[in-house]
């Protein structure tokens, strides 16, 4: 695939949120036919997801409460990146912290943009293998149940509409074509 | 799965950015434990994505450059619902306008929440078949490039990391799930 000229230039960038969380930038942008347009997005610092198959072969899922959209998700392990962390190291974190879990083999799987049209967020996909249980960390205010589910009944869970929540979906695709060795791990 | 005590109460709720596209909250909410605490989240109108079956069997992709990510992404076709539009008319118009082709066959296959950690987007997938073109009406600012993708050939680039977009790739588990026949279309 050719690479065509739809490139935009920056013509100016200013931040019109400074948050906790979030950083909104609104750029104004020369588009490839000379007009100009109006860009607005979020900065995130990047995040992963983990898929922790646990030794009976069933995957780590947790539930958690999401104010956005005022209700609860089932979704697989994920978190933020802390500034100047490696992204193992986060999943390692996370994991640990989120389900209380350690795992002997680590793999990174690829990455998933969750929000194109208006984030520059990165989630780094993990696989973990060979589990055991050392004890949650959770941070503060980070209220979550965890639940074991086997690879079909989450498929099933995607058909039926209760897992939505795009970076677990994402992550299915994954975990099943990893399971099933159509793409085996690397060495 | 029960239901456990972890929504959080809304105290407070201010809108800190109100831009074209993003509209911005920053609410402080109480948390079960009593303790309070800070939520930033983007409002949005929602959004359609259409997984669209050529009769050779081929999926339409489109290219489109990515401010936020400052480059090219490879994904299926997709866009924001008007005010009080339906989302099928979204998806109608949506298809028409960014890639020329209308269906004969449409379905609602399911929801995708693309961003539960800061926006209230939700994607609703639909599948539309039995395709003809009619010619496109690209959006003003909106500068694609449509290539045609067999299933396998999408499966192996998302492997390769050549599609990462967390909708696109959601969107394909529903597809080949689709296509295999193992979660068959509603009538």
């Amino acid at each position: 695939m050719d690479e065509p000229d739809f490139i935009e230039e920056t013509l100016a960038s200013e931040q019109v949120f400074a948050g906790c969380l979030l950083q909104v930038f609104s750029d104004r942008v020369r588009l490839p036919d000379g007009a100009e347009s109006v860009r607005e997005y979020v900065k995130h610092p990047g995040a992963v997801v983990v898929i922790a198959v646990l030794d009976n072969g069933k995957l780590l899922f947790e539930r958690q409460y999401r104010h956005p959209l005022r209700r609860v998700f089932l979704e697989i392990p994920a978190g933020k990146i802390d500034p100047g962390e490696h992204i193992l190291d986060t999943a390692r974190r996370e994991l640990r912290e989120e389900t209380g879990y350690q795992a002997k083999l680590w793999r990174h799987l690829g990455t998933l943009h969750p929000c194109i049209g208006y984030a520059d967020e990165r989630i780094e996909i993990f696989w973990a293998q060979g589990l055991s249980f050392i004890g949650a960390e959770p941070d503060h205010g980070e209220i979550l149940e965890i639940c074991e589910i086997s690879l079909a009944d989450a498929l099933l869970a995607v058909r039926d509409g209760d897992i939505t929540d795009a970076k677990s979906v994402a992550a299915l695709l994954w975990a099943e074509k990893t399971l099933t060795g159509e793409w085996p791990l690397a060495r």
